[in-house]
């Protein structure tokens, strides 16, 4: 009976430490040195108790190629508190500058601040294909790693300037909406191929004119763009430069500065899973 | 008996799911609909069973405000197949550009090629204390996330420029050593606390000049830097700008150009872990 929990939790452990990986049943049966009918039967039974307690998904292929993937749920009441402790956070009054911007890199560079919404973020585009996760450096990285990480895919680096370390490279110049200056950025013609199905995620949306940019330059590369997500947006101007984005936090400028979930994120949290 | 199978299952995927973070006693014995004496036992049991198998620790603490953390172990054959891969994947030959230059963004952008080389830098910095790991944007930024993950710790950011919207801050100039043009580097006054223990962390070295001047700037906030980790770091010149540094791969640039996991490297994989 010892031997069994302990096989059953040595597995469970396996698993949640291998997410979204397909892991081989031969491989596996050497790793936990057990017969692979025994294996089987105990994948089973964790498969269902993973599922029934919500944690997550486990995927089996059986035949010869059989292996089996792990899918973790998103933990939406870690997301929940996330939220709010960002909103409470973002408030702190030191982090309006003088000149009148919101300081969030230290939060942004933190991975039990940023992951949580990474992974709340990526929630919605786990149904879709997405090929890509894009981000123009630099702020918006870890966000942009965390929302890969969860889709199983890597992240396209949209810089600031060309880069001879990445070859040869596709520019284009846009006028920030925001501070009304021409800004330029540039991606690596090696870094997408063509027609895939980009995510572009940024830190901060104000008028929307980086992340139109970046969708123009994704869209020179055959890309297509799935959608636009953003950790922060400002209420003004209601209007931005892209059609459709998400938000996660809503920023109120005008005092009293005020930052809340939005909607959208407070709806993600309440969803349920599929099956 | 089952309901015994199923606490533990359920209760081994929530410590893995929750690493490094204090987990109350109460919280959880809520969380997983237990009578605390139940949780205790099972806590126990779990903890044997995944330190004896070594895949983590789980570390209680008892008393009115107890609480318990599972800190996992680094996973050494993951991190041996990934330094393998990384040497194979730099050796391709369309990754040496015109320039001569190295092309790994897309690999230091892959959260599945980064992350296990990420905690294999941090693994021997565990058990000495690390407030922060620094990095310069960019191209580092994601393995330095990964380490930061890996201490329970964040990362704080070092531009090539200082920006309004991180208020003020302190720049230095210097030369690098490879392109032997002279460069910036900038940290935001309020980005790190005096007297911090800092991990210096980058993708890649030639002469050091930029983890030279990364540690000169840190010294100016009153930090100590405890370490220089690079993911890459090239075999000539031999003598860097500093004077001690962990790399995990080598890249002889002299045709054949050829990247191998360093010694150091192959020997982390190897250590076993200490209790």
């Amino acid at each position: 009976m010892r031997e069994r929990y302990k096989r059953l939790i040595v597995l469970t452990s396996y698993l949640l430490d291998h997410p979204r990986i397909q892991l081989s049943l031969t491989e596996l049966s050497g790793i936990l040195q057990v017969a692979k009918s025994t294996l089987s039967e105990d994948l089973m039974f964790v498969k269902g108790i993973l599922e029934s307690s919500g944690r997550g998904r486990v995927m089996t292929q059986v035949g010869v190629q059989g292996g089996v993937i792990y899918l973790p749920n998103l933990d939406r009441a870690r997301a929940r508190n996330s939220l709010q402790q960002w909103a409470e956070r973002l408030m702190e009054p030191e982090r309006l500058t003088a000149d009148g911007f919101l300081y969030m890199t230290d939060l942004l560079f933190d991975p039990a601040m940023v992951d949580p919404l990474g992974e709340l973020l990526a929630a919605p585009f786990n149904k879709l294909h997405v090929d890509s996760v894009a981000t123009v450096e630099t702020k918006g990285i870890p966000l942009a790693m965390a929302c890969a990480r969860a889709l199983g895919t890597e992240v396209v680096l949209i810089r600031r300037d060309s880069r001879l370390s990445e070859g040869s490279a596709l520019s284009i110049n846009y006028l920030s909406g925001s501070s009304r200056r021409i800004q330029s950025m540039s991606l690596s013609r090696r870094a997408l191929k063509p027609g895939s199905s980009v995510l572009f995620v940024d830190d901060f949306m104000k008028a929307g004119g980086t992340a139109r940019a970046a969708s123009d330059l994704l869209g020179e590369f055959g890309a297509t763009v799935v959608g636009v997500g953003v950790l922060v947006a400002t209420r003004e101007p209601a209007n931005k430069l892209v059609d459709k984005f998400w938000s996660l936090l809503e920023w109120q400028e005008n005092a009293p500065s005020r930052v809340v979930p939005s909607e959208w994120a407070n709806a993600l949290c309440e969803m349920r899973e599929e099956h």
